[in-house]
């Protein structure tokens, strides 16, 4: 049986910022869930308390050795004043392979829903309503022994903080610059790129600052063994429509198995488009983007959902994509990924799941 | 001008742990170093202060996105009493190599080094005396601005905590077995393997659970891309006598260019020994044992020093090194090394700094 969670309701609510003031993950709720693990006793003490600092010895394993790992997805409330999350089993399941990965003990995946669930109740009023806001939600693990031999840590806090979101896109979903990094590499079969461990993020820091030096939003990783098999778009997987087919890079072991992407694939399918996952090379997007196949690029992820890409930065050249616009199956995926996730639109795949 | 370090006494020393309980980072002593960065101000509020919890909002970036680096040295007590480091200038630039590289703010290397000299000197009663007995010193850079966006931090925290650690070889130095991981990568050129930075350690943790369970103490490493090239050994760098040469993996860009490894480069050549860095097969170290060529192997690092190689496990098959013991040149580097770190002998080099 899952283990009761324990409320402590703050006595010292924060001001609500406004809407238009929210931009990403700058906020935070009221409240937040902490789990507890101690060698021996196992994950306890499951609680919602009042947002709060956290803590640590400076000897904590996290700041030395980086044993931590985390998940993303949002709450909305629909235009009938449901509360939903999108797919967050699928989440709670990453989280166990990411724990899997960086030697972490697994978390009862039902009580991370029943917690999931019961902070988002406990902090509903934090839920924006203007369109395309959403409440952002981050559990994430961190290893919290005090002691520096490199092995697992004996302790570790499971904790969940959310935060109020703005829309991704303040004037419209709009196509964005993209630079093919050649010399930085994100991950590496055999690797930890597959999994959401802090460590992935750090490194791709310095690569995204060559990025926006050269003018571009984001990066197209390329594979580390070969330099060439497109992998992922900043943090988010990436599909081309290539022709009448669309394709997204195979999971290699590199990659990151995106909930977004999945649903996007699920979703092409049920409109009867075939997509294949497959490898893909740049120099087959640049042949393609010569040739005219390449009508579509587009990003996939929890806080942009699709981010369609107008441009690609390949050894000094800018290649267009499309006209340059945002395309038309980028446009209705977004569109409907969007809807299915708020509750605009219907959702055949049982995909919301409300907290109520 | 280097800023000034204020300096806070504790009032409430802990008591000294016994020097057969020390262990490897298991306690700490009574100070700790801080300095904080906020953008706008720079580095700044450089303070020795009471060991003390650190406490940071649960959004603060470290536990997000890994943007954290550390070094690791060590602080002896000579046999005339002296407080002496090794090699403190080459932890101070490594550190900033790793700055730069997980897009950190550089600190300034001469304060980082009086910081040093300055927490020696206040926790110098920390410094045990029993044989091979040592303070590891351990600065680390932490992130901890409170934002989910996957930018770099506006606000760090460099930090230098100290541990008195025991004898890495309590009965004297012990070949080890390796296991020679074909699964896990630690790191590709491309990168941050080259750099010490919390992400590579965590994502080794899973591959050293293998080698336990097969027996062994530590991975031996091979590349990423061919899976070949031998890289590095657990957390050290490794070097193997083969015929009448020593040879070490070069510095491709995904190993760490470790200071026990410099320094032990050039006390082999000190000593008229042909030392060669170059790329290093497994198969060539496979066959070089068949044939009897492969003399020696140890690992190089600032916790060990020396770390001799007993066997390595490949392919389900247990390849003795040399007679299973510590060889020669091994047994004559950790002598040397350990007598030149502690002031047991001389050092040629101008490697010991005083901290007086």
């Amino acid at each position: 049986m899952t283990q009761p969670i324990r409320i402590e309701r703050t006595t010292n609510p924060k001001p609500r910022p406004k809407a238009s003031e929210l931009g990403f993950g700058k906020y935070f709720t009221d409240h937040m869930f902490i789990l507890d693990y101690d060698a021996g006793l196992g994950w306890h003490d499951a609680r919602i308390v009042p947002y709060q600092p956290i803590t640590l010895d400076p000897a904590a394993k996290v700041f030395h050795y980086g044993q931590t790992i985390f998940e993303g997805l949002k709450a909305y409330r629909t235009e009938e004043g449901k509360i939903v999350l999108f797919r967050p089993d699928m989440n709670m399941k990453r989280l166990n392979r990411s724990n899997d990965r960086l030697s972490i003990p697994a978390v009862d995946e039902a009580l991370g829903l029943e917690a999931l669930r019961q902070l988002v109740q406990v902090d509903q009023d934090w839920i924006p309503d203007a369109p395309e806001t959403s409440l952002y939600v981050r559990p994430f693990v961190i290893s919290t022994e005090a002691a520096l031999g490199v092995s697992p840590s004996l302790q570790y806090k499971f904790i969940i903080i959310m935060s109020p979101v703005g829309s991704y896109y303040s004037e419209g979903i709009k196509p964005v610059s993209i630079y093919v990094e050649s010399d930085y590499v994100r991950a590496v079969a055999g690797g930890v790129g597959h999994v959401k461990t802090a460590g992935n993020y750090a490194a791709g820091l310095k690569a995204q600052e060559g990025a926006t030096a050269q003018g571009c939003a984001q990066v197209l990783w390329l594979d580390g063994v070969h330099r060439k098999y497109v992998e992922e778009v900043g943090s988010m997987n990436v599909f081309f429509r290539l022709g009448d087919k669309i394709v997204t890079p195979a999971l290699t072991g590199s990659l990151l198995p995106g909930i977004t992407r999945d649903s996007v694939i699920h979703l092409l399918r049920h409109w009867g488009l075939e997509v294949e996952e497959r490898l893909v090379t740049i120099d087959e997007l640049v042949e393609a983007q010569k040739d005219g196949s390449l009508k579509e690029i587009f990003g996939t992820g929890t806080a942009a959902v699709i981010s369609p890409v107008g441009s690609l930065y390949w050894k000094g050249e800018k290649l267009t994509i499309g006209n340059g616009s945002t395309g038309e199956v980028s446009a209705r995926v977004y569109e409907t990924m969007t809807g299915i996730q708020t509750g605009r639109l219907e959702d055949p795949f049982g995909w919301r799941v409300s907290v109520e």
